[in-house]
């Protein structure tokens, strides 16, 4: 049977998961015999985390996923909340294989019924694509619980040689809980790309590591003030009513030069301690941002994502992440999983 | 600003690509010591395509989008197709690189104007999932035009030594012009996985080749007709009414047992001749169904999609592929692009 669609879609909780090895930037520098202040003025990276060897991509999303649907089955009357997960959407680039996806797995091991799964690759905008098409499918009635997943494994795609891209990246995953909801909570994605320049970041085929041409990069990252505004138009946010800015986290001064754009908005700097983690570097930052009670429910966060492609996507969400049961409820009684 | 969503969505035109490289099964057979006539018998497989080593996903995958808009271009009033293109989905498990996204390369091969372009990975049913979420994204009103692209080159992903998956596969790609229609000329998707079961068909990440639980494989393949019933009573089609069934090409015998849920209805066997091209087939076999005139105007279509994941997908399209000029211009009249 056809399932209704909604009026929109909601973030309904968050979760992420970073491995335990911490690989401070001083440590990586000694390697390369660069100066470890040097690389922290120019891209604010202190730290990042680090999989094991045995850690792959599967393992962090499943781990970020379980703690975002074990989060929201503590909330009033939501202890089903896994059994209604009806698709599930796995945004990364560094999956150690094509087959199966990674969707697929993480499904299989939450023990999920059986949900529509597929993984997205947009790289650092992965989680915002990701995030647009769940809201998509539940505005046009094809899901009613999706778990959007930003997970990738970066350090298995490192030259630890190459002083441009060594020590700028991170391990890591997010993951949200999209259902539902009586308001569009998940603003209008603004998304795009430039095909033209998609080999300034890349992982070359033969050589299996990440190589990028950071300055311009640089350029092509901090020209996009204009974009930021305009998703605030497109969801009627004035820029000052924002409660917070997630941008992707790949340096501090590229986010500092968007935020510029948004009259010192809260804005995440996850960067700082846990590197690129890619396409799971917007839910780990909002993950945590709720966590330490920076923003709370009701507050509107911007959410953009850009990197390799050069694709980018954003996002205006309001976040409803410990909401009224009554509320859930509403949204999710008629759940029912399509498969 | 915002784009108003659409009533529906539908394939506006198709194209595909076919190394041009032949394999016979009896060529391929010769090197692997086994029986031609014995691998005929049981998968159907006659020849498959190869693309040569240089020639990768991407070439492919911008190869059928090129059919698909150049024969769009030449409907009546059409001429500016690729204008409208605001979306590049590309379903692929096999690309030579998780970044950039091959949808981003499209799109800068075709100079679209800067589409939302990422790639979708749900191994044999990408397509159909790809196809889902495009009808989804104009529907919830996020694009007026995707191009929606099932493109994978198996070969590079085989060992040539294993009999029983090295004869089972081939390279190609397929395309889709998906716009908004007043119908839903895409049908309801339905869709889901069997993630206890996602190890039945992999690449190992060390190995870097296909492998796969064929008999598992066939057993559960074979066992999917209540599912393609299940998807016409999703749509309020009779399977009588269908003019064609485009299930996954893997394999004759499971296209068969599959068919014969649909009482005679004209059934694609493109494998016999291209082989497995993983998230291809169905886009493949579907752009050839309507050059070779079997299906026309207004004929629905059962697309089902099956693989690794266990994933599948389908649904049930009503065909648009040479509508007359006043529709489309109506569908698109209001196309404006989001980036």
């Amino acid at each position: 049977m056809a399932i209704s669609s909604a009026q929109g879609s909601c973030i309904a909780s968050l979760g992420h998961y970073l491995p335990s090895t911490v690989l401070t930037t001083e440590e990586a520098t000694a390697k390369l015999g660069v100066d470890a202040e040097w690389v922290v003025a120019r891209c604010g990276i202190q730290q990042r985390r680090l999989a094991d060897k045995d850690e792959y991509v599967v393992d962090m999303a499943t781990a970020a996923a379980r703690e975002a649907l074990t989060k929201m089955a503590t909330y009033p009357g939501r202890a089903d909340t896994p059994s209604h997960v009806d698709t599930v959407i796995v945004a990364t680039s560094t999956a150690e294989s094509g087959m199966p996806s990674v969707a697929a797995q993480v499904a299989g091991r939450l023990g999920l019924r059986h949900p529509a799964a597929f993984d997205v690759n947009a790289a650092c905008a992965g989680f915002c694509y990701a995030l647009a098409a769940a809201d998509a499918i539940i505005r046009a009635g094809s899901g009613r619980g999706v778990l959007v997943i930003g997970a990738d494994k970066s350090s298995s795609w490192l030259d630890w040689e190459d002083r441009d891209t060594a020590i700028l990246f991170g391990d890591g995953a997010g993951a949200a809980v999209v259902v539902p909801h009586d308001q569009r909570a998940i603003g209008p994605v603004l998304w795009g790309s430039i095909g033209e320049q998609a080999d300034l970041i890349r992982i070359d085929p033969t050589e299996r590591v990440i190589r990028q041409d950071g300055r311009s990069v640089y350029r092509w990252a901090t020209s996009l003030g204009e974009t930021i505004r305009e998703m605030c138009r497109r969801s009627d946010v004035a820029p000052e009513d924002l409660a917070a800015f997630v941008p992707h986290q790949a340096n501090l001064r590229i986010i500092n030069t968007l935020a510029k754009h948004l009259d010192d908005v809260t804005t995440a700097t996850d960067v700082v301690d846990v590197g690129n983690t890619i396409a799971a570097t917007v839910p780990i930052a909002l993950s945590r941002m709720v966590e330490r009670e920076e923003v709370e429910d009701g507050d509107s966060v911007l959410l953009f994502g850009f990197g390799a492609g050069l694709a980018y996507a954003g996002q205006i969400v309001t976040l409803q992440t410990a909401p009224a049961a009554t509320a859930h409820e509403a949204a999710m009684a008629t759940a029912e999983r399509p498969g």
